[in-house]
């Protein structure tokens, strides 16, 4: 398939061209173009440029707040509380990342809940600034229900994402950044589009049976937790969803469960929850990088079962996007996803992604 | 099947006679003791009496400290890193959750880490203590590797836990306690025995397999992450008990991955990693417990796909197991687990579980 070659500097100014001309302060629509850019960096495409239509509305429509600052409401050494006050997720984001790093430089650890709070993007962009601090970074969002529980037949539970980085030495690192769900929802819908069935234990029909049918899922049925049936584990996953909930919106006072408005449906504030942590490896044995060099080896190393597919460690398959978009100097864009947001920044007066006549196969 | 039924007062006395008589500090045995029953009483019975003849040998043979205390050997306000001593794992578990839920009473949060630790029971275990003076508590260890990473055909990691416990109103709570394996290996034992074939997904063989073999599984090959295959999402699975070994081995300069010793093989210290957190919601949104009840209200609340398998939160099982105890007036184990361990008890010149004639169908 040939894509367009956009460079991530290009990226990164139209996605900030168009959101300050709805009107979002500079400085924070900087900060939701690094989110978006380094997903689709990572070959997240899901979390990346795909999505600015959605943070634009969002302004336009004023359910977003594009002015303001958040604000903490409690706080002690080690933990804090912050009001997000509405503002696009990657701000408040990056605010309570910092101070969770802020504190656990000081006392070891920082563990920092907002109300309050939109779309973030990656998860794994907040846990990854502790990494640039030597520190291991934590970060936890609950999102609109798209979830069944076990055994249940409604959806409850986000996707809930869990990311964990933890530095190795020599700029290398353990980077998870997973769902709680068994799949992403973009998954099931890029099948449904194929028209392909979907494996077992991706998700159920509004009755809660397990499907093939993509559309079943996508219309009233639901993801399946990690583990996917109950035979299988899937109350594993779905407790997992529930702890990021805990996490998130119980302990930030933040909507949380069904009680969360619907995915894609904007008719009221988010008010997502959601948890920052940043800890310090220098509070504990020393030696932490090493080891964690020696423990990405040990994996790396493994021989693999099918000699064509090594053995990897969470980060590696964006690692590998990241060196063949340097590598290909951008990031490569279906042209439907150029073309569409172009015709989204004519409607508010941008200039377009420029260029948009250099392809790759990919 | 027929089962003796033998009061929690009396486990507990069992177990601490057992222990004291091969040595063990009256206050050591009566820790290991309270973990074991609980385990028990919550229907774990893998971790519970059934697993003192292992303890017994450890202070036996000296592979395990039988005197002594755990050590801080490095402290903020909210973090510490303690030496267990190569003491018994519970002995080593109850210092540093207490160290941690003392920390998280001054600053928000405790983050305690240890090394030279020994297995510990129901992960559970610890994090549940927490729930006593109202605050979230966390559990993690490194385990005897059991489990084959995504792509590989070694074990490379144990069945690494992880355990979350909340508090709710009115003494209710949320308490995950799970593997980070598909499943547990006494389940694969288990069908092993019975003769019966495995669920896809639950382990492979030496080359990397999935296999439906249960020998296929304990000789030479693995558990497999949960979520099974990679196509299922078992990387998921591999990624979250490499974020336990994060936590644990790496971050308390412990044994870690296949450098950890062998499942039943006591060939040298365990040196085991382990992680402890308290989480104080008062440093959070105020409302925690009525918000956390509603959680749980939601989810058991929730019309299920099948009428006579209703929706379950984590940690209700076990409540259902504790109350049939109760009702019973003990916990009823196998005559055989009786039967065997009374043996161990006379070889140590230890009186007998009583009374061992009282049966209850089960």
């Amino acid at each position: 398939m040939s894509r367009c070659l956009i460079s991530k500097l290009e990226v990164q100014s139209f996605i900030e061209r168009c959101m300050t001309a709805v009107g979002t302060q500079p400085h924070h629509a900087r900060s939701l173009a690094e989110v978006l850019v380094e997903g689709d960096h990572r070959g997240h495409y899901s979390h990346g440029l795909n999505r600015m239509d959605m943070y634009v509305k969002d302004i336009q429509t004023g359910i977003c707040a594009k002015d303001g600052e958040p604000v903490v409401e409690k706080e002690s050494a080690a933990t804090a509380l912050v009001d997000g006050k509405n503002l696009l997720g990657p701000v408040v984001g990056n605010f309570c990342m910092n101070l969770a790093m802020k504190k656990a430089k000081e006392v070891g650890i920082g563990w920092v809940v907002a109300h309050g709070s939109n779309h973030y993007g990656i998860a794994g962009y907040y846990a990854m600034q502790a990494l640039k601090e030597g520190m291991i970074g934590m970060a936890f969002t609950n999102t609109s229900p798209l979830v069944v529980p076990t055994r249940g037949k409604e959806c409850t539970l986000g996707t809930n994402p869990i990311s964990v980085a933890a530095p190795a030495s020599d700029g290398d690192s353990f980077v998870l950044d997973m769902a709680t769900s068994a799949v992403a929802l973009g998954k099931v819908e890029l099948y449904e589009r194929r028209g392909d069935s979907i494996p077992e234990g991706w998700g159920c029909d509004t009755e809660g049976k397990l499907t093939a049918d993509p559309k079943k899922v996508l219309n009233g049925g639901g993801l399946l937790p990690i583990g996917g049936s109950e035979a299988t584990g899937g109350y594993k996953g779905y407790g997992l969803g529930m702890m990021v909930e805990v996490f998130c919106g119980i302990l930030a006072g933040a909507q949380y469960s069904k009680n969360i408005r619907t995915w894609k449906v904007t008719d009221r504030v988010a008010n997502l929850g959601q948890c920052f942590v940043a800890v310090n490896p220098e509070n504990f044995a020393p030696g932490f990088n090493d080891r964690m060099s020696d423990l990405l080896s040990i994996h790396r190393g493994l021989d693999p079962a099918d000699p064509d597919t090594p053995v990897l460690t969470a980060g590696d398959p964006e690692r590998t996007n990241i060196k063949a978009c340097e590598e290909m100097g951008g990031i490569p864009y279906h042209i439907n996803v150029v073309n569409y947001m172009n015709e989204c920044a004519k409607k508010i007066g941008v200039s377009q992604l420029l260029p948009c006549d250099k392809f790759v196969s990919n």
